[in-house]
């Protein structure tokens, strides 16, 4: 948590962008894994925590900007939660370490909406992820769920705030991206030939949990990496394997850090795998070297994919422009996935409240397969906080199905294609912000050459 | 998973037992944790496990007992989902897994149920815990969430079956022992003053992992043992620390262990420590002695509890007859908690069910403190898998609120007690198997005693 000025500064903030209303925050409960008593880890909303700071469950708070009220909803604790679950600040000791005043029982935010509602008050919320959180629309709004109607003005305001990370913000980002880091080397430095793609997880994991922190998403660490998100990790790594590890670490604050690296089962990489790599690296470094405030990120995620048929020409799997491919879709058969997303709170930053605000500027995404997953595509701007991850898959239920009817023929050569069917897959993923005059990776380097990841086997 | 003719044979079995209607099982889907697709670890619903095996996201099932008829309803994959998460078997594979040949659309099931209803069936459900759960029972049968009205036959038949652990059950569980105990015996390797409490829980989570395994509840390691469920991992453990560890692995077919130990942070308990292990040792290995079919587990608890009044008794704490302390309830200031629940699918086993159907035998729990918590109070049966552990606490909250009133002073000598209050908590447990003349341990043996865990040291 940062200072109480922190939180208060950033409600004035909203207040002064929304300008009238009654903003609903629904901060999370827990949730049955289960059974209702066997719980998730539990994790606040992030925007709650972004203008609430606590990371309790049982709290939700509102924003009363017509009547300049800002209230805390919860209840306090009984002797028997203190015998099971541990002692906790009380609900006013909770809102006053965030600048909060008035705290009421969790019972009357119900009545506080329906006298506001009865007022001619508008009551805007953000969109629901979780079923507790339609339930809790339909109980205190009459929501029907599925058929919420979230503020666009009131997601908005949280989206331009929550994308400029402040200093103090990218100390915690950093602190996660180091201990991101930390997880990587200790990957890179365990993973053997013999085991099984579980105990390498368990490696890095520890190592997040030992430094105190949660993981920001669920790890990836297959030597399947054909499969963008593959969680499951029965493999046996076999001589000639890469191993796809994308994880990241969360620090106690909520901020994530993101990286991916790909790691040769033996103590060096095959001929083939390195000319695949090399053209993944080539991409990366292309992508980094144009960021800058200005750019839109669509031009440096078509850069990137540029970067990627050319290699692929030159290994004579691609044919034809690579500028041409791309306008026409066809590097999606090796790169389906975007270049990057913003990065904060959530390690997609904001993805709930629909990529179109958070990452094209409101503006409409292209449905283009491939393209349609470039979750940030807008201009850049300073306090921008993303991850660039290119990548080069050889996916053979994607090779099956557009070469069934030999899609994109003018650009790929299905011949040759066929003999990388089983290559797997490449992704290396760094996390930058976006500075004045240009962008600086955040937190320490992890190997990211072929050699670099040699050198530490 | 275990071969179709099992689950054949329980559909069967369940039939039998509740004899008409439509049994509606929903399966689980993913949940989001801080927006929709950064999903929790996915966890298939235990009944599901139970009777339809298939461990996927977005599968729900029916068994037409009227009509003869069991149908799972679910959605192929997309080639986008083949992209991102990998492939799967086809929908009729997974049916045919367990025996089933009948497989719908997810989009049927509302109708399926419409048309029973207006046939007149009665269409049974288990009790949710999930607000997915709720807002599904109101799309498919107008049930307003939280007036759910869950079938008492459907949840009896289920628990009955569910309760009485077959060989192959066993098996399964017996491989989590093993791993929670290698979890534990890890535990008690790496644990060192200086150590922050995550750095334990991350060496002793990487063993479950490494073995395949998730965990089966959220682990317990840390230094304030007084707090029955503390899940914080913050602290320092200092010398003179005893770190408590409550933990437990799932293998993969969804089987849970769970175990506890207290561990000195120093090489040797102290003297003082060892007076209060003790007590726990005696109150457990009593507890153990009493272990057959036809015995009331509400018994065991009393004799554990028993041995525990009587230790502090001999220490100067209580005082007074231990039998009637523990009858009138003065045992909960030390020993708040039950002494065992069951386990299998969950680890407090269909917990969910409420525990009067589960543990009790429909009879009605004891609503005085402490005994409450006794989720298992039912005479023992041969199948039947529990834990046993009692522990000896000492609550500062607790000594504060009763000693307010000298709440059972004719038992509790609260100027001694004064002198424990920083003394934290002690607790071990086992898991045992009920047999046809008493109970068997489940799983490799973890150090209990004094010079057990000191030995390792």
């Amino acid at each position: 948590m940062f200072s109480k000025e922190t939180y208060i500064k950033r409600r004035d903030e909203l207040k002064k962008r929304v300008g009238s209303g009654v903003l609903l925050f629904l901060g999370n409960d827990e949730v049955g894994c289960n059974y209702r008593d066997n719980t998730y880890d539990f994790r606040q909303d992030s925007t709650f925590l972004y203008y609430f700071g606590q990371p309790y469950a049982g709290l939700n708070a509102v924003i009363d900007i017509d009547n300049d009220r800002e209230i805390i909803f919860g209840d306090e604790l009984t002797i028997d939660h203190i015998v099971w679950m541990g002692n906790q600040p009380t609900i006013h000791e909770k809102a006053a370490g965030v600048g909060i005043t008035e705290t009421r029982p969790s019972a009357e935010l119900a009545t506080y909406l329906d006298r506001a509602v009865r007022a001619g008050q508008t009551v805007r919320y953000l969109p629901p992820y979780r079923g507790d959180h339609s339930l809790a629309l339909q109980s205190l709004l009459g929501v029907k769920p599925g058929n919420e109607k979230p503020s666009v003005d009131f997601i908005k305001a949280v989206v331009d705030m929550r994308n400029h990370k402040t200093d103090e913000e990218i100390v915690e980002i950093e602190r996660a991206c180091n201990v991101t880091a930390d997880m990587h080397i200790e990957a890179m430095k365990v993973t053997r030939p013999g085991m099984r793609e579980c105990e390498v997880a368990a490696a890095l994991e520890a190592v997040a949990q030992a430094n105190g922190c949660r993981l920001s998403f669920p790890t990836i660490a297959t030597t399947h990496g054909q499969t963008l998100h593959n969680h499951y990790h029965g493999h046996i790594i076999k001589p000639g394997d890469m191993l796809l590890v994308d994880a990241g670490a969360e620090v106690e604050s909520g901020y994530a850090g993101d990286m991916s690296s790909t790691i040769c089962a033996d103590k060096t990489y095959t001929r083939r795998q390195k000319d695949v790599y090399d053209i993944q690296v080539a991409s990366h470094f292309a992508a980094v070297g144009a960021l800058r405030p200005g750019v839109p990120f669509v031009k440096v995620y078509e850069l990137a994919a540029e970067v990627i048929c050319q290699g692929l020409k030159d290994l004579g799997i691609m044919k034809g422009n690579p500028a041409d491919a791309v306008a026409a879709g066809a590097h999606a058969m090796f790169f389906p996935c975007g270049l990057g997303h913003m990065m904060g709170l959530d390690v997609h930053d904001m993805e709930n409240f629909g990529e179109e605000l958070v990452g094209y500027g409101g503006k409409p995404k292209s449905t283009q397969f491939g393209r349609k997953s470039l979750r940030l595509g807008r201009e850049l701007e300073p306090g921008f906080v993303l991850t660039i991850e290119p990548g080069v898959y050889f996916i053979p239920e994607l090779i099956d199905y557009w070469g069934a009817e030999k899609r994109f023929a003018d650009f790929i050569n299905y011949g040759e294609l066929e003999k990388y069917r089983d290559f797997t897959g490449i992704r290396n993923e760094e996390d930058y912000l976006i500075t004045p005059d240009g962008a600086r990776r955040l937190g320490k380097k992890i190997p990211l050459t072929t050699d670099e990841v040699e050198a530490l086997r």
